[in-house]
This record gives C-alpha cells, sequence and structure tokens, in this order.
C-alpha cells in the first residue's frame, strides 16, 4: 500500500513529469525523496549517506537532459535510488509491499535508464569513454555523463578513463561529485587536489584536470537545486569533454549521517528516532574480533604489523587499529591493485604486511597478486572477507577468489571453519 | 671471450667503483654501453630504444646514491641494460658467449641491486610506496626511488601509486622518464600535461604532480651525465617525496631507432650498417595479415568496427589501420582496464569494438572481462595475442588468460588452429 499517496512524487512517471514542475515543486521532491530513502533504509537497511547527498544533483539532471537519450553513467550506482525513483520505479519505495521489487544498483534489466549493471567503483568514466567514442562514429549528438565520486578517482581505472577522456573530441561531461568522504576517509594526493579547487572555489592554478587538458567547472553548492540546474544547462551540448565538480554532502538532511558520515555510507535497519540498529549486534567472539585481538597482541608485542586495505576498514572493524595504531595502519583508497603491489614492497622491505580485502574487490588486483607476490614469492598474508556463495548481487560474488588464486604458484589458501581454526591459520601465516 | 678488454667498463665491478671516475670518464662509460647494447641487440635482439635513452640517468644514478642500500624500482624493467652492466653484469654484454647468462628484465635471482622479478608496466610507484612506508616503520632511512616511463604513467596502477606516493611522511624519489614515447605514441591528457611541463621548463602553473601536494623538479637535459649527477645529488635523502621530471630521447645514439622509435622500443636481430633485420621476415599470409585483411574487408564495407588496443599496435601490425583508418582506431595507452571497459561502453551504444590484447597484459583487466563484459553479457569481440605454453619469461607468461575465461559466464573462447579456421571464427564472432 502506497505509504505516501499525497507525495508529488507520484505523479513523476519519468523525467519528462520533472519538467513541468516549478523550482518550489522540485525542492519538494527532493524532500519527499529523502523522506523514502530514510524509511525504506530504516525498514531494510541498504546505502543512505551516498543517497542523501545525490539528491538535487539527480533531480537537476532530470530536469535539465533527456534521459533515456541523454545517457548518464553513475559510478558504483550506489547512489542511484533517486535516480530510480524519478525514472518510473518509486513505487518501490512508496509501497513496503514493493521494497523488494527493485534492486539497489543500475540495472539494464530493470530499465531503459539504467545503462549497466555496476557495483564495483571507478569504471563510469571508462565505459562513458567507449560509449562517446562510439557515439561520434555513428554520428549522433546525445549527452554522455558519467558520475563519479571523490573516493572512487582513487581507483586507476578512474585515470585511464580521464586520460582518455582528455582526447575525446565531442560531447563528454564528467561530474565529479566531491562529498569529501570515500566510504571511510578519503586518502592521498586526490584530497589534496580537490580541497584546493574547493577552497579556491574552482579557480586553484593547480588543477589536476585542466593539466591534462580537460574544460572544468566548479559548483559549490551542489545541493542547491536551482544551481545545479544552472551548472547542468551550462555544460548540456556542450562539443567538448569537461569535468564538472560538484561540492556536496554526504547524508544531507540526516543528522546522524552528517555526524558519523562512514557508519552510515551503508546501514542495517535502524530507528529512524534514535538511529540505533534494530537488528541484533553480531555475537562475540566472532571473526573480526578473533582477528582484532590477533592484530593488537602481535602490534602491542613490537612486531612490525602492517594492517593494509583499500578503503574498506570497517568491513573488518579495523577502527580500532586506524584510531589507536595508526603507525600499523594504511588505508591505500579504492586501489587494490596498490593494495597488494604496496605489501609486496613492504613484505620485501622485512615487515609483516597483512592485506584485508573483499573477494568481490580483490579480483581488480589479479596481475599483483599473480606477478608482484606470487611470482615474486613474497610472504604476504591476506584475509579474505565475502568468499564463498551468497545471496550477493551478481556485481559483488564471492565465488571468484578461490579460482583465480587456485591458478597461481606460490599462493597457500586457507578456509578456516572454526574460531579456533582461524587464530591458528593467522599465527601460521605470520610466522 | 671480451670482445673489448679495453673498455673502462671492465674496471666496473660494481657502482662504488664508478665513484671513482671523472666527467669525461663517466661519458667514456656512456659510449661504451651504448657500443654494447647495440652490438648484442644486433646479434640476439631485445628492448632498444628504452636502453639506449636511459644510459646518462643510469650512470648519474649509481654515481650519486649507494645501491643495493639505496633501492631503485625499474619500472617494467626493460631498461635495465646499463643497469645490470653496472651492477656487475657486464661479463653479458661483452663477451658473446654469455650473452644468455642475463635475464632481460630485473631480477632478484640475479643480483642483490634487482628487487623485484616485472615485466608488466605501471607497478614502480606503488612497490615504492610499499618499500617506503616499510622502511619509516623500521626506522631506517636509505633512499627509495622509482623509475616509470611516460607511457607506464597511463596505466591506472602508475596513478593509485602516485595517489600514495603524495601521503609519504619521508623520502620517495620518483623519477618519470619523460622521452615522449610509449612503445608507440603516448596516448591520452598525460601526454598534454607533460608536454606543458617541458614547454615551461618545469614551470607550467598546471602541474598535476604538485596539485597532489607532491614536490616536483624538472630537468630538460636527461641525456647529460652532470646535468643529471646535479639532479640526483639534489634530491638525494630528501625528507619528503618529490617527482623529477626528465626529458629523455628514446634510442639516443642510434639514428634509425630516433627515426623510427616504434619500431626500435624491442627489436629482432639486425644488421648495424643497415638496420635491416637478419631474420627472414614471417611467411605470408599468417596469423596478422589475415586479421589486417578481415579488419579492412568489414571497415571498408562501412561497418562500425572499432579496432581497440592497449598500447600495442604492433605486436598486431595495427599501423595500417591506425593511418589509414584513424575513425575505426583506438589506442587507449598502457591501460588494458580501460581498454576493456571502453569496448563494453562502445559496443553498448551498437557498434562493433574488437580488441586486441596480449594474453598476459590481459589479466590486468580480470575485474572488466568479469563484470563490465561478462556480467552485461556484452557482445565484445576479442583478439588475444600470446597465449599458450610459451619460453617467455615468468612475468609474460600467455597461460593464464584460458583459467580466467574459464570461470566466467557468457564468454566463448575460441583456438584456432589454421588460418582458415581463424578467418571464420573472425566473421562468426562480428555476427
Ligand atoms: C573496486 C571496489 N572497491 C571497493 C568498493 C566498496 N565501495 C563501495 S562505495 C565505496 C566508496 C565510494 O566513495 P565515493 O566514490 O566518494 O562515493 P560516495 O559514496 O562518497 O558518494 C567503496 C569503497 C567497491 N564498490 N568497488
Ligand atoms: C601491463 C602491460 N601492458 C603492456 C606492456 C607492453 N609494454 C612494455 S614497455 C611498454 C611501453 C612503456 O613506455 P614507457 O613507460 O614510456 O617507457 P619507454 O619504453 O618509453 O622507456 C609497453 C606498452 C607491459 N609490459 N605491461
Amino acid at each position: 500500500m502506497n505509504k505516501h499517496p499525497e507525495f508529488l512524487l507520484n505523479k513523476i512517471e519519468n523525467p519528462k513529469d520533472l519538467k513541468k514542475l516549478d523550482l518550489k515543486e522540485l525542492e519538494q521532491l527532493a524532500s519527499e525523496i529523502r523522506t523514502l530513502i530514510l524509511e525504506k533504509d530504516a525498514a531494510e537497511g541498504g546505502h543512505l549517506g551516498p543517497d542523501l547527498g545525490i539528491v538535487e544533483a539527480t533531480i537537476a539532471y532530470h530536469y535539465v537532459f533527456d534521459a533515456p537519450k541523454d545517457k548518464i553513467i553513475w559510478d558504483v550506482s550506489h547512489q542511484t535510488y533517486p535516480h530510480k525513483m524519478l525514472t518510473g520505479r518509486a513505487y518501490a519505495w512508496l509501497d513496503p509491499d514493493k521494497y523488494e521489487d527493485v534492486t539497489p544498483y543500475s540495472n539494464p534489466d530493470e530499465s531503459p535508464y539504467d545503462y549497466y549493471a555496476v557495483g564495483h567503483t571507478s569504471t563510469s568514466v571508462a565505459l562513458a569513454t567507449g560509449m562517446a567514442r562510439a557515439r561520434d562514429m555513428m554520428g549522433n549528438h546525445e549527452n554522455i555523463t558519467a558520475l563519479i565520486g571523490d573516493g572512487s578517482l582513487t581507483g586507476g581505472l578512474a585515470f585511464e578513463g580521464f586520460n582518455n577522456a582528455a582526447d575525446e573530441k565531442h560531447n563528454l561531461i564528467i561530474v565529479v561529485n566531491d562529498n569529501q568522504m570515500s566510504i571511510d576517509d578519503n586518502v592521498g594526493g586526490v584530497v589534496t587536489a580537490l580541497k584546493k579547487l574547493r577552497e579556491s572555489n574552482g579557480q586553484a592554478e593547480d588543477n589536476p584536470f585542466t593539466a591534462m587538458g580537460l574544460d572544468y567547472k566548479y559548483v559549490g553548492q551542489g545541493n542547491d537545486i536551482k544551481s545545479m540546474i544552472d551548472a547542468f544547462k551550462a555544460v548540456k551540448d556542450i562539443d567538448h569533454p569537461i569535468v564538472l565538480h560538484i561540492n556536496t554532502l554526504k547524508g544531507k538532511g540526516y543528522e546522524p549521517a552528517i555526524e558519523n558520515e562512514a557508519s552510515h555510507h551503508w546501514v542495517l535497519p535502524f530507528d529512524l528516532k534514535t538511529d540505533k540498529p534494530t537488528v541484533p549486534a553480531p555475537k562475540t567472539p566472532n571473526a573480526s574480533t578473533v582477528i582484532l585481538d590477533f592484530l593488537k597482541k602481535h602490534i602491542e608485542n613490537q612486531e612490525n604489523i602492517l594492517v593494509i586495505n583499500a578503503a574498506i576498514p570497517g568491513v573488518f572493524g579495523l577502527g580500532e587499529i586506524k584510531n589507536n595504531y595508526p603507525k600499523n595502519y594504511k588505508d591505500v583508497g579504492i586501489a587494490e591493485q596498490e593494495s597488494v603491489a604496496f605489501a609486496a614492497g613492504a613484505v620485501k622491505e622485512g615487515i609483516t604486511p597483512i592485506l584485508f580485502e573483499n573477494s568481490t574487490f580483490l579480483q581488480r588486483a589479479y596481475d599483483q597478486l599473480s606477478h608482484d607476490v606470487a611470482a615474486n614469492d613474497l610472504p604476504v598474508v591476506m584475509i579474505v572477507a565475502g568468499g564463498g556463495i551468497t545471496a550477493a548481487s551478481k556485481t559483488h560474488l564471492g565465488i571468484f577468489d578461490n579460482t583465480m588464486v587456485a591458478n597461481w604458484p606460490n599462493w597457500e589458501y586457507l578456509a578456516p571453519t572454526t574460531l579456533n581454526e582461524l587464530k591458528s591459520m593467522l599465527e601460521w601465516a605470520v610466522k
């Protein structure tokens, strides 16, 4: 049953309907979309902060552009709830009975407004470069847009995409959605570069985008519908590639999500009044607590343990290591290739790197696991989460790590079945 | 038998011996090293242009730094012939009977001056970030240097390395060896950025390195030993990360290699007087000519065929497509991930991408082959060279593509055994 029959959103069957609204109505729509994101996430869990932050930009995009002729590729596509609501799928938020009818990532089987099944970061610009070039070959002229977050910029594939975007001869719009957060704090030189641009209102001389020959525009108020409409109008039908750098607030509209962005990137079902999870906390000890205890023991023991991960410390509860043992902690960003090569570099110097990876993201680092570690026979210890046969979406399967590793020399693959086994395997691995 | 017992190089057992020489003697050494590279390559084949171009920088490096305590990671390591000659392995160039005794890439089994077995591009900075961080943990202070070419900068892993290099708190020296060539012409925004820096003698405001917070120095005369010694002295023991951008000439000292850099990146045995190969040309028709004929037929037929490759057109003889059908040709740089995502983007728009890859480099794109293509069930056509069991070095094996692909849905893997089979398979694939 539709919980909000009075919502304006009920009248939006597709983006064309949006174009008839005035600014006040668009703002009304933004507020409805936020309510719906929060209500469904509170009930079901899901991505929260990224979607709350992108509401205005999404409304403005669909107000200005003509999807599905004009095409937008959402990086990771974990921020597409507003997009889905505006492209005929609002029922899956309005009606609790239909909560399960729409999938969480972009999905071409679901809608002509979604172009790819994605779920791994940093692919949007690369996909868009291929689309733009193909559009040119066919003599078409639609707008091709990629929207990528500041965190996802730390992935090498994003850079490969930008490098080729700079060679595109016609229209290509790259929106950098800079909410100053990855899942956890964003890291590296990218953070510095974006900061200089924000603080100079886009005027900093040191501009990595224009350095590559890309045109560039900055929007300080990325959560203001009017500013975003103006910005999109200014770049619509542009005849060359351009970077539109927008400053947005992750979690906007829900205080707890702004105060603690990392824990509200993705949430389990929670109470909207207290922000407390409504599902029981995991029993302890569990695999995470066993691993943490193990790490702390060895670090306190003055051993040269370096805990490495690629932008997902929360998956393993590594916050405690990050905060209490910064000397022993490294987050390389959404850079799985770097994480493995970094570990290979570190172990070669004589320390013990322990690399935390998610099975599905690990496939980014196939070449480094095979060459930099296996072919060099280096004793890197890796802890992989999410392996196995699970009910994850098809972009987050954990069934490939095993088959990857099985074909390389020098790797040992252990799968503990009890916490005691886990403990012994960890001790064995660092020896 | 030593062909050049009179060479100064005979007295260099390790880099310490270099430090006793004066500038004139170092220049003499450079000329000897060039002679040896040319003589052995003419007899045996091997990498040519990259090694001829890096002679002075290598001499200067070993003159200024204290290897193997100070460490240098050579990207790809196809430019390490001079390094090998200066670190106790000159015999493998001086004595034709020993030509086979030293391997072509860096090799820790061969020498304490080599730290990794490498052969794929763009890993050096990432490895160096891990080494620098581990050195810091252990309270050591040696200089860690990565040397990477302008072509290898187009690989995403290089960017991931730079992003993390910017976070390094102590010494890290990144030499960007800018000879304005990959194997073929370098591509993308990186080319623009480096050009602006060269043309401004390093003063351009648009500096992608300083944008990320990295220190930066430019050396216009990267083939001048004195300039390189001064530059290395200025950064030795520096207490923070710095990019040393050096301008060098690929093929320096051998005119034909300067005139045609692409065909002299790697050479088959050739006649030093005429520059002509001394091995018989491959019989025609062969797999390459069959594929080329097939491509031309379909392109001439006005079909929307897009020929994509990642920085290795020469492997497939794609020069003719590049020159005669630029509309149908795309080189994405050393960016295998991008090449696959680019093809996925292009096919989605309705054209027929034909992706040319080398088996060993394809493993960089595992995730894109699995997600962007297979999980999206997109009809990308891929032609893979170098697959199978060959006598390649362990960093260039072609045995993994088959096992990778075997585990994904939606891929068909065809292995033609005759040219006629190849023809039919190609026609079937583009339908
Ligand atoms: C290859 C890969 N590694 C890790 C992840 C896990 N992950 C999902 S979203 C995300 C952070 C993205 O940050 P950003 O691009 O800034 O977008 P935001 O959520 O802040 O809008 C990460 C690390 C992933 N999806 N894919
Ligand atoms: C991942 C990967 N892709 C492709 C290659 C093939 N390859 C070897 S060297 C090279 C060009 C490197 O150019 P650059 O870094 O500029 O160095 P240069 O040879 O000009 O000194 C390429 C494409 C490789 N070794 N690894």
